[in-house]
């Protein structure tokens, strides 16, 4: 069993100087968000994530979620800390006290999030999908949904499931074949769906699964799908749970990761059809889809923080505990933390996970201001950051939260190899959040299409200028270590806004901006959270300065700027070589040669 | 199940245009090398790798080596498919008719060796390990262990194995303390062995187990350890298998991969002292190990390397068959491999694949004139171009082939995920291979200071040069893809040089070198591969104008090369600057702020 400390110095850091947690706690509906009873959220929660959830990780791993006789079985230990989800009322953090939420800004579910993924990915995601299921619900479903379904999904008394993918449809969502006919008030359902996660389990009562499915005279294609509420448990007048509904679990995948998380195969409608209830209107399930997208794609991406937090601890107490000969300089027999490469590692990972950390919060707030900001012209250009950070956040968290996964393995050696270390399981489990919730190739889509093609440019352009801005005036900073984040972060975005121009430029051939889209969305990540780190060193300097803060951690957060400027800003020349010549080859090789 | 088809179209391009197999086999002692003979020998070895190996692959994984009353067992399947191996004198395959084996050229062995452990990794260690033992005796033992112990090792009728690591000494083999008693003609050895690869099993009557361990009155650290020989079974005077000896195994790793091979713990001496005979002198064990190393890094390597074309080939299966939408540009709905991203990581793997097979060919080839070569000043060069290329065809090839078989499982969508698929046994599998055997740091350790600074840069200088005179020839080339070719590895030659100029000058502070050695690695590592792409390229050009050879293979290697050239080559700046200005941020954050 390996140990989880909340890291709630950087944790909050983060969220006061780079997220604007005030400025978000100012928005109309978040008066609750003052700095102390986020602190004390923060700390519960992170108490909860170190003494509940990452306890049974390593055994919720090994023993695996199972069917038996048609039941989910969940490791065990999850039971009890799902009622200690419930008895803090935590599934409903975000949501309105109209709910029975705590009407907490999404910024700091974010916080949460993190550190509960972190904790133990494979229990979190069974709340996380039920608060994708309270978004949908509350976005699109009508008052009588939202009265029947939401009281019980917010306390967590039920849980809520995403029935999207199917056998021939994954990432082509226009190819779903589960039907839905209209009978009466209801729709009978019928029909497969794979990769349920949390699909079925009797850790709650009941659960709401949202399922796309299609009508029998929908156009074909994306435009014909449309989006229903199927309870397992059909509820009564008065809210009680009924009658068992006509969807099961047939059978769970033996995956990689994540095996305490039970991913189902479901099964609607075996016996006539299971009942379900359209949500909105026919054929805008797409539409209300993409509603709920950027909660989950944001929630995704904090699992790819949250397991590089989680190996770097993991890998610098070994690190720290390790003897390995007598490091290169050091004049004694010390830990392996002081040899040369293993240290590279660590500070690879650890600046990763401050850029991640603070580029996924600046998205949560921006999310957070597209919802609340009372004023237009404000809320639609938070909306227009909020989405274009977040494919990036979503892409590029999670390829980096694999890589670091995997440099966590690299720093124990062969112990990180046996499985009973526990650097091995975070590998594994990280590698599907880069899957799941849309490939990497289907986040750079959005980026390039929706994201920057769409408006020309305009937004991405005009986050890049903040970027050369402040690239500049560090550029000219006396502290050598801000100058120097400086000139590499200007490069940085000279080079990203290059790479856009040349995607505004270069569309005659519709397979370059599709070949690019990967290189140009870890460009993004790799830029966007150099920005965040400069700023953060900025700050450090600062207060540095003036002698605010605790010294030994500014000094370090400066120079893990320093560190990231150095060995992860400069990949961005290579990306842009791969963008703006490299397109060209990607297609080169004809397909029977490969 | 998934299939193998062995490369043999490129593997034979590498050995004829690149590896010069015409020059080892005009080396004397490997006359039987003609073409023909070779060709047989690996289309035979390619039927073994796709009928016997790769079919035995997946159920290995899941059944897994167990120990069971003491007893190791293989998965189903081992023991034949081992017999087919002895049946064919495979193991044999490099070593002298005097005692058995078949007198090709390490070259051919390694082109052997990269079909199997691509079909099976997890068997394939069994054999690799018994050649590792093979040489050992070969080259540092005496002639009565030579008649002991060879003509059953070469044969494979006994196997050998490399007793290194104990749980306090593992890069640090200065910290062994297994011990070595003296009594009469043999010595009694005592102590616990860790993560030893087939330390036991019932594959083949005996086992024959290289241990290092320390006399009693040996200096400390490296210089005291001593190499010994420990039969399972003691060997009579007539060469047949006698009495029990006092080495067992007690215990079997759970591994993130490689299942199917027993990773064990060995206990020595538990009633009295295993008996060990001496190999060569006391003291000498460090220098004999490293005698071996070359051949023990070039294998790792090419399990890189292997499994690298493994995932390849899995993948690029899938995405033939697997139907997802209409890709983008395309006239109709055709397979994924039609998507433009699915492309761009089909080519990304196949690219490093052909890189990585032809500069570890050019290793082995290196290896071969290192040992045969009659001119000693030819042999003295062709030894130095061997050790320099070791460590990064051991280093780069194997963070190269886990960064490639998590790009297979990313082309799988989230099929990759599921077990069954076999994708992601290829990524776990792949995963110790940048561990043992000497991790990234390690080889980076042993090519900065062995390789590079000990002669003052010049073995690293002239392989360099070669690669800026082919550059320079090629970037005045008519022909389009040359020339890009050629101005791309131009510019990888120059900061390659620049890298190495930095590391001669930079040694002020020890701590430099050490926390640049990885990135410098990985970039020599780019270069050369990148540089053999290069030749490669050339080659093809030359053919394709006079319609020699498959058109279509030649395009697609020039194609093939020229994405090389755009995606793998540009990320070389980026490394430079980790090393020149990045090394010193390494130690920037104290142990303490971690």
């Amino acid at each position: 069993m390996t140990a989880y400390t909340p890291p709630l110095r950087d944790m909050e850091f983060v969220l006061t100087h780079l997220a604007g947690l005030d400025e978000v706690a100012a928005l109309p509906g978040y008066e609750e968000a003052s700095p102390e009873l986020v602190h004390s959220v923060l700390e519960e929660a992170g108490r909860i994530a170190a003494e509940v959830l990452a306890p049974i990780n390593q055994q919720g791993d090994r023993q695996g979620a199972k069917l038996v006789d048609g039941v989910v079985r969940v490791p065990e230990g999850w039971d009890k800390a799902y009622g200690t989800l419930m008895d803090g009322a935590w599934v409903g953090l975000p949501f309105a006290a109209e709910w029975g939420g705590l009407g907490l800004p999404g910024l700091v579910n974010a916080a949460v999030s993190e550190m509960w993924q972190a904790a133990n990915m494979a229990f979190t995601l069974c709340p996380m999908l039920t608060q994708g299921a309270v978004n949908a619900i509350l976005e699109c479903g009508s008052a009588e949904q939202k009265a029947t379904y939401l009281p019980k999904l917010v306390t967590g008394e039920w849980a809520g499931t995403m029935n999207i993918t199917e056998s021939g449809a994954g990432s082509d969502l226009g190819a779903i074949r589960t039907k839905a006919v209209k009978a009466g008030d209801h729709y009978l359902i019928s029909g497969q769906k794979i990769f349920i996660t949390y699909g079925d389990h009797e850790m709650t009562e009941n659960v709401i699964h949202l399922a796309l499915a299609r009508t029998p005279d929908a156009p074909p294609g994306v435009k014909g799908i449309s989006l229903f509420i199927v309870p397992k448990f059909l509820v009564e007048e008065d809210g009680s749970v009924g009658m068992r509904n006509d969807v099961a679990c047939v059978s769970l995948e033996h995956k990689l990761g994540i095996h305490g998380s039970p991913t189902a195969v479901m099964s609607f409608g075996d016996h006539g059809g299971a009942v379900g209830y359209l949500v909105g209107e026919e054929n805008r399930g797409l539409e209300y889809m993409f509603v709920m997208m950027n909660h989950a794609r944001l929630n995704v991406g904090l699992q790819g923080l949250g397991i590089a937090e989680r190996a770097y601890q993991q890998a610098r107490d070994y690190a720290r505990e390790r003897i390995q000969g007598k490091p290169v300089g050091a004049a004694a027999v010390t830990p392996i933390i002081d040899h040369p490469d293993v240290r590279r590692m660590l500070m690879t990972i650890k600046s990763h996970v401050e850029a991640m950390r603070a580029l996924a919060y600046v998205a949560a707030a921006a999310l957070d201001k597209a919802h609340a900001e009372p004023d237009a012209a404000l809320r639609e250009g938070a909306k227009r950051h909020a989405e274009f950070l977040n494919p990036i956040v979503k892409g590029w968290c999670t390829e980096t939260g694999v890589e670091m996964a995997s440099l966590g393995v690299q720093i124990h050696g062969g112990m990180g190899y046996v499985e009973e270390t526990g650097a091995a399981q975070h590998l594994r489990d990280a590698r599907i959040t880069s899957i799941y919730e849309g490939t990497t190739a289907i986040q750079a889509n959005d980026l390039v299409n929706r994201k920057i093609l769409r408006d020309q440019g305009t937004t991405a352009y005009a986050v890049l200028a903040d970027v050369s801005t402040l690239a500049a005036e560090l550029s000219a900073a006396k502290d050598h270590a801000l100058a120097a984040i400086g000139q590499s972060l200007a490069e940085g975005a000279c080079y990203a806004k290059e790479a856009v121009y040349w995607l505004l430029h270069n569309n005659t051939d519709p397979r370059l901006p599709a070949a690019a889209g990967v290189p140009l969305l870890k460009l993004l990540g790799i830029v966007l959270g150099g920005y965040q780190m400069a700023r953060a060193a900025a700050i450090a300097r600062s207060q540095l300065d003036e002698s605010q803060g605790d010294a030994g951690f500014l000094e370090a957060k400066l120079n893990t700027a320093w560190f990231y400027a150095e060995h992860v800003l400069p990949q961005v020349p290579g990306l842009l070589t791969s963008i703006t010549r490299g397109a060209r080859t990607v297609m080169s090789v004809p397909a029977d040669q490969l």
